[in-house]
């Protein structure tokens, strides 16, 4: 199963889309050039699809846990050393510990080639990341001497210990206990399930952050802290220590990413794990919050990643298979089944997906990148509302989409693709945790609506509008075909989000419950309407490249069609979405529990 | 994962939707009432629930192969016998040969707890009756009397055997050979795959039908030859003679239905197979297709019954799972995630979606029965028109909703959901197969706009949709507002349907790729409108039971509401589906094949 980036496409994003020269030119980025991310590029394809693409399979026979060791399966030790020698794990950690700093956007783009290579793997380098980040924000400056650096380089990999039993999506519920000690330390104990890459023997030490409560804290979610818990102790010189009392248990027996090990971890069953309080007590969970948007953009870019890599898989396919002939053809001979309708029909949607999510993944990575370094505070603010209310959709809809695409991967393939050798199911089953984990769609969809939507009384949601109004405009003033069907298919759609917003925040105060029927629905249709707007953008610039000259005729060719299929046959969702919106509230809600 | 059959929905819709009554007034069914029907509805539910349901998860292990013998894991054999002499098998099979006779819409309620309980298991006896179904209709009287009474009653399990690694969707490219013997026997050569309870130890014999070509065979599809090949020869006095050369060679590792052996088969390897000829040389694939109205219905059943499993668990698990608070409530405890409405989203999609499939199922269980035993011999072409307009829809859409409803029952689990001990991901993973097998859902959209649609230049479609209308006006003429949601749901995908018919058969001749590019969006919005209408006359009986007194007032108001949630969250994807047949077949088909 070989895996090519596709780099021209992401280039193609990065720059039309996602502005990635003014992304560039954003103080502290000065050091990196295009040339320098083309670079990067060509040389991240080189790592996964070389190194991580063929270990994916091998991956999925999962990894074996024996006394409390996980053994990962052969070849991930050495591919992870790779990894982190190459210098791959800390592009986007603080130059100050070690890491390259490099924009959100740029490192987005080989995040997606991580994930699409091997996304139990990519999990790895991915969480300790997220641990990076929350420690570099709050940590005190002995903490992070002594972890950033090994953590920057990956030498020990990061995890986050929220869930238990009875604390999934409502982690006011968490138990674990964490309890001073005289010398400034505290004694963890408690038990943490779904720990990704809990336990492994790809590194010297793994650093745990915890999620814990102090024996006075209050109830709730105002009572929970942060706790930096490493497997190895580290003495005073960097050294490592004695094994500190955290351990897994057990590995969950799941789905799909067999190739990361789930832990059960517990904590203190042998008189307490030592750990080190994150800043200030009780304030756990909003140091989690700060981490959050990296991590669920990352789980975004994983979604359009697997689909990307269902996708190649399943072209390669329908380009080999030779069955039936063709419709309308002379030949009676049998043909690729690309050549049969329905199989492009499904190869088109898939490609189509998966360049809107890309465009609106990469432009949710500019803006990240702008609501932190852009020198005008205002620019900052605005980035910041734009990246707070794309983060649900990029994380909620791309992964509701790679189910769709990677299951899409399976049909292509027919009776193959039920057959795992063949590889088009692991895909699907690795699929299937991205629109659950760092909070299922439904969560997002209540935080979209919530948090972001009525909270700014659609402040964001509305300019957004006003800027696909105003591609529309442009769009009309062309004179092309392709280009009015392109208008008119997200047209329908912008008319449909602007009718369901209202519909929302005209409920969310006095009947909550009936804007929260309606909150996954305009999460999906936000997810196309956004990403049809921004593939509409994208047909202008090709339209516009064409005509300029010299450009690849048939890319430019592409994006139109591409764009055009999206808007015909995606974006026309919004139509199905906007209606059970605005009409559906009440018959979600009106059967009695007990008639379920 | 406790199963119980839905008999008092099942007995709604046999009643309210199929005309149960007049199916059983048909001649040759006037030994079956309703009551005998209740009480094998009952006691198939004692099976199903008690038998079968505990083993499916069992049975996920996977059975193990050795030396050309399944074993199958324990408890199957037993509760095969146990099935088979219940009399479960031959429920439906001729009476002359030991069946019962019953007709297909009560076997179909029947079958319907055989697949939810253990889809896996079920595939025995159903491919045992199309075995049974293509004999009776197509064998000499000799094999039947030979093979017959014993495959009625499930002693002798059949199999179908057409595909070949080159011969998938396309059977005209079969090789497999049969060489006309001296004593009127044939000796069979060839590799069958994908041959589902090709091999297992649950009997004592296995009768294989086996599509092959003769020495002097025209090409492609007019020179296939259906034979009967047992695992065991019969001798002359009915019992079991020598081993013939059929085995399996290896059983395949799938994502799903773990619980049936998929054997690659391999004839003829030690100096060839023995078969006999089923009917006349050449005709095989024609008298394949005389049972596969009944095989493809019964896949439609599959991903109606899995779906009815998975909800069943959602449900069970959304009403114990605590978690968060419920909004706008005065109860500031957690409360189970039932009272949440993006999870009561969840939960409706999945019942209205099951409602709408075993509307549509039974409404053509019932045609299949009067096409073949009503007395009026344009009573019988009209309903033979109509289940033949219906199976591919059935087939088709009830399978594609089957995959998204097990995938909202993962969803609901939660992370919970991804771990394989809960279940959840069983029935995800055992339904995907059903959307491929016995035709993907891609041929299903060509043999509906083709041979169903285009054929009768659209009669049976227009015709529904004139019964549609009746049915928009008696809702319009109640006064009532659920019945006019319902009625305006249902009326735009009436709309939709009507328009996107006209544009596939305009095109169908001439633009065939056109055509073909809306195939299974037409499949899918026949199967939303029509699914949708049948809802909407379930509304109106359940309302008038209500209006006449003493129904059961919550059934019946559950009955309204899962009807209105249908069309306004369902039938309203017609609203998309006609928008990218009727706008997008030019972009499906315009990129090059190299541009993939």
């Amino acid at each position: 199963m070989p895996y090519t980036a596709p780099i021209k496409d992401q280039q193609f994003v990065l720059q039309a889309i996602a502005g990635l020269e003014e992304v560039l030119a954003l103080p502290g980025n000065e050091d990196t050039s295009v040339e320098l991310v083309d670079a990067i590029l060509e040389e991240a394809n080189k790592f996964a699809s070389a190194i991580l693409a063929p270990l994916n399979k091998l991956g999925d026979k999962g990894h074996q846990l024996a006394d409390g060791v996980v053994t990962t399966v052969e070849g991930f030790k050495e591919a992870y050393h790779q990894f982190r020698d190459a210098g791959w794990v800390g592009m986007r950690a603080p130059v100050e510990f070690g890491g390259q700093g490099l924009p959100a956007l740029v490192t987005m783009a080989t995040e997606e080639m991580w994930c699409a290579s091997n996304l139990a793997f990519s999990l790895c380098p991915l969480l300790t990341l997220g641990a990076v980040e929350a420690l570099d924000h709050h940590a005190s400056d002995e903490l992070k001497a002594i972890y950033l650096p090994k953590m920057s380089s990956g030498e020990w990999p990061g995890t986050m210990n929220l869930t238990e039993p009875q604390a999934g999506s409502d982690l006011a519920q968490v138990r674990s206990k964490a309890i001073p000690q005289a010398d400034g330390s505290y004694l963890i104990s408690g038990q943490k399930i779904f720990i990704t890459w809990g336990e492994h023997d790809m590194a010297d030490n793994i650093v745990h952050l915890v999620l814990a409560r102090l024996p006075d804290a209050p109830a709730g979610v105002k009572g929970i802290s942060l706790f930096v818990v490493p497997k190895f102790l580290v003495n005073a010189d960097g050294s490592l220590g004695k094994r500190n009392d955290a351990y897994c248990v057990s590995i969950e027996h799941k789905l799909g990413i067999h190739g990361s090990p789930t832990c059960v971890m517990s904590y203190g069953d042998n008189g307490g794990a030592v750990g080190y309080l994150v800043g200030e007590a009780n304030k756990g969970l909003a140091y989690m919050f700060t981490m959050m948007n990296h991590a669920r953009l990352g789980v975004g870019v994983e979604g359009m990643a697997i689909s990307e890599r269902a996708y190649q898989k399943a072209v390669a396919y329908a380009k080999d298979r030779i069955q039936s002939r063709e419709l309308g053809s002379d030949n009676s001979a049998p043909a690729a089944i690309i050549r049969h309708p329905d199989v492009r029909r499904m190869l088109m949607t898939m490609r189509a997906y998966i360049e809107g999510m890309r465009a609106l993944t990469y432009f949710g990575g500019a803006a990240l990148d702008k609501a932190a370094k852009h020198p005008d505070a205002a620019e900052r603010q605005k980035n910041q509302y734009l990246i707070n209310f794309l983060i649900p959709i990029i994380k909620g809809w791309n992964t509701e989409v790679a189910n769709v695409v990677t299951s899409l991967g399976v049909q292509v393939h027919g009776g193959m693709g039920f057959i795992e050798e063949t590889g088009a199911a692991q895909h699907m089953r690795d699929a299937r945790i991205t629109a659950i984990y760092e909070g299922t769609t439904g969560i997002h969809g209540m935080d979209l609506i919530g948090r972001k939507l009525a909270s700014e009384k659609g402040l964001t949601c509305f300019t957004l509008l006003q800027e696909i109004d105003a591609t529309l405009v442009a769009l009309g003033q062309e004179n092309d075909p392709t280009l009015a069907a392109i208008q008119r298919g997200v047209k329908q759609a912008a008319l449909a989000a602007k009718e369901s917003a209202d519909f929302l925040l005209a409920r969310f105060d006095q009947q909550p419950k009936q804007a929260a029927a309606g909150s996954v629905p305009f999460l999906m249709l936000m997810g196309v309407t956004l990403a049809g707007w921004l593939l509409a953008k994208s047909a202008l610039i090709a339209k516009q490249q064409l005509a300029a000259g010299g450009a690849d005729e048939a890319f430019c060719q592409n994006k139109l069609i591409t764009a055009r299929f999206f808007a015909e046959h995606i974006a026309s969702q919004a139509l199905a979405y906007g209606y059970e919106i605005t009409q559906g509230a009440e018959s979600t809600l009106a059967l009695p529990d007990d008639q379920f």
